[in-house]
């Protein structure tokens, strides 16, 4: 995603601070807290524009949800939308996910969304795919034992690359889906990107994963 | 795949017995003692007119292969090649996979080809198609315990229902492909199917699997 500088737009971010969280990492082991409730926590990672988010936020008030992203304009975007709609479960940090723990401590997260990662489709950058094995290594630190991730591309590449991946940290798979939209009554929010997608007809790969129990005692 | 009757094709296959063997339920459990060697055995189920498994026998004299099919017309052209190339390593049976373990004991073989099967695409045949669960727990009896199950097919939908069954009966996977054939250095042996779908540039699926040995055990 090429985004157009905003000038301003940090500090415009900063000012919706209802939602947008400047020291993310102050909150590390405090987020049930600092969300006042005990309701578990999705996280979003790649959160873009926020309308899957945002989405699942109106959705499930009974669960907190933080929209991850690294580029400022959109996140921006997201975060007017959100202080529209006046959401208390929904929060925003801008982070780098290679320091996530950083910002999340063991056992914080119940669950994940990676929807339409980049790709990173040439071959030598294959490290910087949110699916690549030492970030999965990372979110199985931060998710709780039975912590789901849910992910989704259009990219076929990308989506053979991460089936490859959980296959070799030997994940537990379910909901595999080729062609997510193929039947209209999918009952998951959408993105932006997603939209745009089954607009074109081009199918959506979705899959959820999860960490073996037994390898996180180990 | 349908297929013109010929007549006299049954009397005909019956002649290539040097291939084609007619009571092959007489070799369950002397399958090594049969081919006179102790090599390993890999079977093709649905192996049409014999072009990958032909070329695999081709390529690999010290690995035994058995064809299986169920339509005497395909069987006949992959006989007669087999024949002409006085291959001593491969030959064809015709028998119903449902009842594979009249035909096979337990730890027989070593692996199974799923080449293009039959996709079954009506939901309510989802029983008939050759990943389905029942099938595979057929495969596990008479594969040894580390033997693999690899499986192509250009179809997405029966691709998607492979990789849900997979993973419901918690099998391991590798080699995982959504485009088999995106770069040209493949080192796979291929169908007849499979050229025409190479030649109209639409992705091949692919996938290695085993059962935990774990589960063998229990």
């Amino acid at each position: 995603l090429r985004v157009r500088k905003i000038p301003g737009a940090e500090e415009a971010l900063m000012l919706i601070d209802s939602i947008y969280i400047h020291e993310a990492e102050k909150n590390k082991g405090k987020w049930k807290a600092y969300f006042k409730n005990n309701n578990p926590i999705h996280a979003e990672f790649g959160g873009g524009k926020g309308k899957f988010i945002i989405e699942m936020a109106i959705s499930n008030p009974h669960i907190n949800f933080i929209m991850v992203d690294m580029v400022t304009e959109v996140m921006l975007k997201a975060a007017q939308k959100a202080q529209e709609l006046e959401l208390s479960n929904l929060k925003m940090i801008r982070i780098d996910l290679r320091y996530a723990k950083q910002f999340f401590d063991a056992n914080e997260l119940e669950r994940i969304y990676l929807n339409f990662s980049d790709p990173w489709p040439k071959k030598k950058h294959y490290k910087r795919r949110l699916t690549y094995r030492d970030f999965l290594m990372t979110y199985r630190d931060i998710l709780i034992p039975d912590g789901e991730i849910h992910f989704k591309t259009d990219n076929r590449g990308l989506f053979e690359f991460s089936l490859n991946e959980f296959a070799e940290l030997d994940l537990v798979m379910k909901n595999i889906s080729l062609d997510l939209h193929k039947n209209s009554d999918v009952p998951y929010c959408t993105t932006e990107y997603e939209e745009k997608f089954i607009a074109l007809g081009q199918p959506i790969y979705r899959i959820e994963v999860k960490f073996r129990n037994e390898k996180k005692e180990s």
